[in-house]
């Protein structure tokens, strides 16, 4: 029986999560740590200086679930490191209620808790659900969580790549609208933000990173263009960051002191 | 004349920042914008949930600086929203006390601070010095400020690869025993993290994310190699993570409902 360790970034609380552990459960044994408070575009992060709390919750479905007041990646190097006992085969991190493509990936604590997971050693897959900006109410995260089960039981029978964190991302479609399955590159995000310059009642400046939502590059065989096309997209993350075409280049450069390649 | 902003994660009263401020001087016209607290192993964040603000201080040469309480991406973000007026040609970010290698760059909010500047089309460079774990009293961050004056006076002269990260490591040795440098990939930390459990004063458990401090890999052409062998060590980083070789993979397995690639 597989066990598979559920956490997320917008808290131990949210309906995404809820969702995903449902499904995951259909595949084999659940375990959610979580953080207990929303830690959005937190980053890849370890706590070292202070130490963690954790503590035992009950969700809105009665299930158990640990809260920590760790960041996501703080909750896998948790349980990675024996706070959960059992074996973990893999670690799903979701489902995030907004994409998580291009440059997000690095900001997202979706994705970091996958990432932590791989570094670990442990397969991490991330889920992220391409909602409207302008959404109102409730969202349905019910295909985005029948798309990971499938697509993390897919993986678990097969095998997952290694050293690679599998980004999902599913739009906000119903299941009969959503036209397939996309292998893509991370695309391009576009961040439109703005400084917003206000002032206190006490007339001392504050900032606030503002601005409207990010859009993306429109463009075949990438994650924001699958999603745009009404596709899952699935992309592979590699943590090997070197860019190994720029080697060449800087190696060209006469530094004016001893270099070698 | 260039300019440079300068920022770190050590927070703005750090050694190493004004140590490498002190060197990019000869290069143009600085401005220290970095965080008002230290942001160790912090991550690539985005601050949306709260403003930020931003302080006037004065560095112990006598220099003055921008402190925000945001992350060191935060900081860049702010710079390059508007927070600061003049034309930023280049971020360096630094001098962290301690290497910066392998899996380190997630998590480090010297590189990532760098990423926030190349995300928004301005060079970036993280500069890191491989203290030993054991040093006691007072870094000489000489060396590594001289050694980062050569390489980004270089790259301006130059020019920068496009949308790279430099992320540069300097061993801990005197300038004259620095063999020189070499342009390396991304090597292989090893973690050492261990969990610590303890109990409060009230005998509820807290957790510490413990353990020895992380080594690495010596293998010659990566980052730790270099550094161990007495190399100044450039590592071109790169902000697309997708797993090229994995795609193929992926796209060959039956996936059990429609899917391309």
């Amino acid at each position: 029986m597989m066990h598979i360790l559920v956490t997320n970034d917008d808290g131990v609380a949210a309906p995404g999560l809820l969702a995903l552990a449902k499904e995951m459960r259909n595949l084999g044994e659940v375990t959610i740590l979580a953080p207990d408070k929303n830690w959005s575009a937190s980053g890849h992060v370890k706590t070292m200086h202070r130490p963690l709390r954790v503590k035992k919750v009950q969700l809105e479905d009665g299930v158990s679930a640990l809260a920590s007041d760790g960041a996501p990646s703080d909750c896998v190097a948790l349980a990675q490191l024996g706070l959960v006992e059992k074996k973990i085969d893999v670690v799903v991190s979701g489902i995030n209620p907004h994409a998580n493509i291009g440059h997000d990936v690095t900001y997202s604590g979706t994705v970091t808790a996958a990432m932590e997971a791989v570094i670990g050693g442990i397969p991490g897959v991330a889920v992220s659900l391409d909602s409207p900006d302008n959404h109102l109410g409730v969202l349905d995260y019910g295909p985005s969580a029948r798309f990971a089960r499938k697509i993390v039981g897919n993986l678990l029978n097969q095998g997952f790549p290694e050293k690679t964190v599998i980004n999902v991302n599913v739009p906000y479609l119903p299941d009969d609208e959503i036209k397939g399955l996309q292998i893509t590159r991370q695309g391009l995000r576009v961040y439109r933000d703005q400084l917003d310059r206000r002032e206190d009642p006490r007339g001392r400046a504050y900032y606030w990173i503002g601005g409207d939502a990010p859009t993306g590059v429109r463009e075949d065989g990438t994650d924001y263009g699958a999603l745009k096309a009404g596709y899952v997209s699935i992309t592979p993350i590699q943590l090997d960051l070197t860019a190994y075409e720029v080697m060449e280049r800087l190696a060209e450069i006469d530094w004016g002191f001893n270099s070698e390649i």
